[in-house]
């Protein structure tokens, strides 16, 4: 992979995106697309898409466009998707079970294979036929399964504790729903899902659309 | 509120992440905040803190800095965040009921008051004392209680149609976390909580570091 080692990280944000869209066009039987046809479909402009790729040595040939499935594998190489990911979800109140059903079901590559709880209603249940252990237990297991990727889903005032936890115990990448920013070794990626965020993103556009309509504001 | 309308969507999306903060603090009995402060906290910079906050008329005092209160007050006010929003989930199945709990326990202001599902199997089922209707009804629930937020929970290839349906059926804004970009209506706003693209950027920033960890690439 000739990759460019200084790939800006709005760069990286699209690439899962592109990928979206290629798995797509792959189902459809789509063998090959001009990043003119591409810039209509995912609304980036054809010299975005063009410059994208470039960063990673480029896939296109001038007067064909891109092979829909070079193109898709070579993503799927370059964010890592050909590898497998073992990961344990910390927290199994509502959103971690979600979390452990929806990578379950919908993820392969990234397989869950230990859930941990401090509630002691919650140890000993079993999720997609996962034991849930107890939070005790977590250093240890992530230490010996070797474990890539621990998800938080607990409350925001445990998470930070659990992250250090998990940083301590090697894992390389932290997955946090916990409405809350957390501190991490450099060596450990972090990725947060703030769904609190988001809906309230989606309630100011809401009300901004809402007040547009009105010519006189009446406040 | 004096609000400049070309806020840009990249000012909006700090917004949410300013009010955590500023409830943190508020929490915690601090009273008031400088840029400076402020920004050794949340990590943007201080001129980028006082830029964002003059879009929406300033709020702070030379050589006093910022009320929290007042702030976190007025940033509320401009999310919308001082109205209540009624929603429905589309989808009853692990992230529908993962979403119900998160609202029915998280979000004061945002009221889930219905569910709706096409599997016989879940129709019928209580989630926090909702009971799940048949998906059919969804069209004629919306346009009698008015509401405002439709969450979208399906899977990717029933989102476009429950995205249509809800439009028509006049919601404000939709949250969509079926992994797919979904057309609306101009008015109708759109929010994604897109998880795959998000566990896919982890993945591809894991394998970075640890690329950079071997100074003689083995491949």
């Amino acid at each position: 992979m000739k990759e460019n080692s200084k790939i800006s990280s709005a760069v990286i944000k699209r690439m899962p995106r592109y990928r979206r869209y290629l798995k797509d066009l792959r189902k459809k039987g789509v063998d090959k697309i001009s990043s003119g046809e591409f810039s209509s479909l995912i609304g980036y402009t054809a010299s975005q898409i063009r410059q994208d790729f470039n960063n990673f040595g480029g896939f296109g040939q001038q007067g064909y466009g891109y092979n829909v499935t070079a193109l898709y594998n070579e993503i799927n190489s370059i964010l890592g998707l050909d590898k497998e990911y073992k990961m344990v979800i910390v927290g199994a109140g509502n959103l971690g079970q979600a979390i452990a059903n929806y990578t379950h079901y919908y993820k392969s590559g990234f397989v869950v294979t230990g859930i941990f709880e401090i509630n002691p209603r919650l140890i000993g249940i079993k999720i997609n036929d996962i034991e849930v252990l107890d939070y005790e237990y977590l250093s240890e297991y992530v230490r010996e399964q070797k474990t890539d990727i621990g998800i938080i889903c607990t409350t925001m005032d445990n998470a930070q504790e659990v992250s250090d936890r998990l940083s301590e115990a090697g894992v390389k990448g932290i997955w946090n729903f916990a409405p809350i920013d957390l501190q991490a070794p450099e060596e450990v990626a972090m990725e947060n899902v703030h769904l609190s965020d988001s809906l309230h993103s989606l309630a100011y556009h809401i009300n901004k659309r809402k007040n547009q309509e009105q010519p006189f504001p009446t406040e």
